[in-house]
């Protein structure tokens, strides 16, 4: 098979690869209905956080499971299923916690940019689609479920999104713009969504933002107070991982607000007596994505949610160079790559 | 008058100052019934905080309302009133979320190692206790709730104890052993007292604690990992403040678990990297102790917890200097003054 190999900065190939074949009695193999690039693909695709060598690339992925290991007793080939970008057992005890992205049996996913995809744990990492084989035009929204819209959802609980609550969201990439719908979802107040690029203000309406916000920095956090009556938001969203994103994050949290933060940060530095006297909760990490995985399929089964309306670009796997060239160059939100 | 002012490191004198006088109308002067020295008020002594000339030292009191300013209406004369270190209108967004010590009218509470004091935001800041004027056996429980008692409350609160709960509590001053206290009350689980000092480990079993440890950083961590079966503790409550107490009580926690912190933080610097893949929830802050108050006041006047057990030296105020002195080569938990 061919898939998407990273050889260095701006540097991504289709590739000859090997078949992935079961290594372990709890692996399944999947063939994809289809794969994507992620926003923190970016990071080693700039350059900004070395590769050792030729990387095999994609960690989100839905599909039908081909062949299962002989431990496998849950997952049956045949089914549809979706997975988390982390594996894991879902049975030890910070899965049990509902922090399954920190198994202790967790790997993360790789390789995934490709039309076959070996998943260790099976049983604890995919979820079947109740109903069997899903309608296709829903393919994109359970991709989506794989890990932005999970690590969106995430960002919201993690805020203490609650009905009422008055919600900003930093990032505009496709997890923030899915943790505007899970805010929305979870019956926030006021959404404000941070941005200035026009297409992804107007998806974020569509999710359920009620303001936009195109200011950055100090100027952000001064009118995020404005619109807060001096407050400061009750949950904000962090969806960058960058100090800058992080600081304005902090500052639009009211005293004893909160940040739910999923960026994977970046030479973020925080200074505790800052946060300390500003009364912040401070939450986040790799999204567990597997505790909201069952929650998420049925709200896309039954048409409550979109959320594979991110995918602004569609393009065959043979092409990824330029699905990554397009969400590089902000040309994109988010490609969705046909397997 | 005659009170507590600090010169300068190790330099704490016994002087004659002005009567506190009402200077705003919702102001009121307290004549207290004793008063005391904070572990807070070490890092000034110590010259680990600069001090900006000599300063009138002390936040913690209670005592018998003298005089109230002309806009107070439900703190009255004769009545005996707790406060917090934080003064609160009680009114602002910040109170009613809960977090008094982030009052838009907050000041941080000077001058209270003296025999009268001079409170702003009397109607928000004092709550006063029921039944009248109190034993006054209890008056060193009454006082430990104005910081030290509200304080580890609030630790224990921040780090989200519950019952059944795994609890670890670093720092084993009065704050830290009161954080041991909150937590029983709370219906915790396991408690387990960071100390090597034979006395406060006596009192830390006296609170609550079920266990002690008495090593220190790296070692600290892996005796913590060891007893929670190698997952770490559902709640840990930082009661120092320095970098090292930071990444011990971090190192405790389990994936998913909570540190609330209360020492003031000086010099503490959090990788966002490291608190993100550990999936930390960090709160803390300043003890919003007027939230907790009545609910403080009650249990003691009830005689559920005795919090003054932490007093285990008593002077005259006059020997305040000794009282500081005691406290800092730690042969004093914490020194009540009488005045």
């Amino acid at each position: 098979m061919k898939g998407a190999v990273l050889y260095g900065p701006k540097d991504v190939r289709f590739e000859d690869r090997d078949d992935p074949k079961i290594a372990e009695p709890t692996d399944a193999i999947l063939r994809l209905a289809a794969t994507c690039i992620c926003g923190s693909d970016l990071w080693p695709y700039r350059g900004l956080q070395p590769v050792d060598g030729p990387t095999h690339m994609g960690h989100e992925y839905c599909g039908i499971v081909e062949e299962v290991g002989s431990a496998v007793k849950a997952i049956k080939p045949g089914q549809f299923v979706v997975g988390s970008f982390a594996t894991s057992d879902n049975t030890c005890p910070n899965c049990r916690y509902g922090y399954q992205s920190s198994c202790v049996h967790r790997e993360f996913m790789l390789r995934a940019q490709a039309p076959f995809l070996r998943v260790p744990q099976a049983d604890g990492t995919l979820v079947p689609t109740p109903g069997g084989i899903p309608p296709k035009d829903l393919v994109p929204s359970l991709l989506a479920a794989s890990d932005v819209l999970g690590t969106g959802w995430f960002a919201a609980e993690a805020a203490n999104v609650k009905p009422g609550g008055t919600v900003v969201v930093v990032g505009d990439g496709a997890v923030g713009l899915l943790g505007v719908l899970s805010a929305k979802q979870m019956g926030a107040g006021p959404i404000i969504a941070m941005s200035r690029h026009e297409k992804r203000q107007k998806l974020a309406r569509e999710f359920g933002a009620t303001d936009i916000v195109e200011e950055r920095g100090d100027e952000a956090v001064a009118r995020i107070r404005e619109m807060t009556k001096g407050v400061g938001a009750d949950s904000v969203l962090e969806c960058v991982g960058t100090q800058e994103s992080m600081m304005q994050a902090i500052g639009a949290t009211r005293p004893g607000g909160y940040v739910g933060y999923v960026g994977v940060p970046h030479g973020v530095e925080l200074d505790a007596r800052g946060l300390f006297f500003r009364h912040m909760h401070l939450h986040g990490g790799p999204a567990p994505v597997r505790r909201f995985l069952p929650k998420l399929i049925d709200l896309i089964l039954n048409g409550t949610i979109h959320p594979g309306k991110v995918f602004d670009l569609t393009l065959p796997l043979a092409e990824v160079a330029e699905g990554y060239r397009a969400m590089d160059e902000r040309r994109a939100i988010k490609t969705l790559l046909q397997v």
